[in-house]
């Protein structure tokens, strides 16, 4: 990661981070706002609403604006992922080395949390106007975050993935899961920052392409970093993991070919971004990040 | 209930019914479909809905625009129902006489079928706007929704409620309960349905205590129900039973005394109805049927 990179993406998550303090309710039940907290409190990089940030910025948009549509996604994101690793889920006990939600707050609570936090991201978009956007872009970024995480998008994805535990799977499927399960919410990411900052339908176009290709980039090097680290820490070459019951890039089209993909995908949105000129510089270099991030 | 009521009721439900199907998404993945629109059709009274919009018609509002907000809410409370059934929470193997979504699809599919609804029911209200609606109004009901369906108003109930399980709880606390378990959503509906009407501070304020009264009259009422089932059941008198561990108003404040207070409600929300006159008859009709549904 580059230097300017590297400090860009820390005073924007730092900025998100105080943000979202503003944006999480507070009283009774305090057990319940404490285990929405715990996970929103428990993020990284904030890369969702940085991309909404950055696509606004690019454009021109009002930062305090799209602020809360930033921060809406981040909750969005959270309940998916307190959600994910449910029991009846992914049954997960960690989340970036910390205990998940309903390790720390029963299940019962953790699925309650969930579902207020995904109620309270549209309660936050609709805040959007409190701060003199346009009713209108406001309802357009509603609807854009309802297809994008609802069963057609993110939840849809999420079905298919846990559907196909276990079973083999085609490259075709694995397109389907990797767009809806975390493509979609990118998209809807840099969809909404572009709308809340009264995009052109040729910008909108533009944008909606480089969102697909970041994601693609994002969900192929994330399937090359699983296989990678399990060949570090397993000692075996790609593919003869049997226990390895999840479908990647990787295992279908082989570690070369899905870096090439990778790359590929990387030079196309870089390309989509030339027209903004030195304002993309920043979503450059954050493709090279993401891209390169098994380094 | 009244010829009259029954009627319009039932006529108010099936085009509730009809415009709940352009609302249920389609498609792959096919058994979230499947799963969503299961508990969507086991809806009985749609009595939200019906909140919605009669409380329009009442203020004169366009029936178009606020048929997608009525769907909406139904969306929301089946989202609420199907996850009150999973077994983390209530554990209910029966719905309406009917097998529960998560004794039909397991439990994977009825939590994300509950997210997909309450994800669908903002996308909803949103589409609002594509009727006609002016987008203010439409993101007000977005705020209001989100408001009463959240950690401070329906979630926040639910997580009381069950924290409170088989504990001995106070008047304030069932009141609390109540207010915010079924009261906020009975709340949202009529406001939404007023705010799309076009509702002056008079009317919302004065529809708001209205909601309020309903909201008592509907769970004292189901509280009495409760125990008088029970007390046919078990032929024991009201009371005595050690395993009715959940806290009702009779349990509280005695049967004669919540039988008062219903009808006092009863009739508050009643008076507050005449400055609609003729308009307001087929309310006072609901309100007739609700206070003396025992029977």
């Amino acid at each position: 990661m580059t230097q300017d990179l590297k400090i860009v993406l820390k005073s924007t998550a730092q900025e998100v981070n105080q943000a979202l303090k503003t944006f999480l309710p507070e009283g009774l039940p305090e057990i319940l706002h404490e285990s929405m907290a715990y996970s929103v409190n428990a993020g990284g990089k904030r890369l969702r609403p940085v991309l909404v940030l950055w696509t606004a910025e690019l454009l021109g948009g009002v930062k305090e604006q799209v602020m809360p549509i930033a921060c809406a996604l981040e909750l969005l994101h959270t309940y998916s992922l307190i959600h994910d690793d449910l029991p009846c889920m992914d049954d997960d006990d960690l989340r970036r080395g910390m205990p998940t939600n309903h390790k720390v707050y029963g299940e019962t609570i953790a699925l309650l949390a969930g579902d207020a936090l995904l109620t309270r991201a549209f309660e936050v978009i609709a805040k959007a106007s409190e701060a003199g956007a346009n009713p209108a872009d406001v309802l357009k970024v509603v609807k854009e975050v309802g297809e994008a995480a609802g069963s057609l998008g993110m939840v849809g994805g999420q079905v298919v993935d846990i559907l196909s535990e276990g079973k083999e799977i085609d490259l075709e499927t694995l397109k389907y899961i990797h767009a809806h399960k975390t493509g979609a919410l990118f998209r809807a990411c840099i969809r909404s920052g572009a709308i809340m900052s009264g995009a052109s339908t040729d910008d909108l176009n533009r944008l909606t392409a480089f969102a697909e290709d970041l994601g693609l980039v994002f969900q192929i090097t994330d399937d090359i970093l699983d296989v990678v680290g399990d060949e570090a820490k397993l000692g075996k070459p790609v593919g003869s993991d049997q226990n390895h019951a999840k479908a990647t890039y990787p295992a279908l089209v082989g570690l070369e070919r899905s870096r090439k993909l990778a790359e590929e995908s990387c030079q196309r949105a870089k390309n989509g971004l030339t027209v903004y000129g030195e304002k993309g510089e920043l979503f450059s270099q954050l493709l090279d990040y993401i891209c390169e991030r098994e380094n």
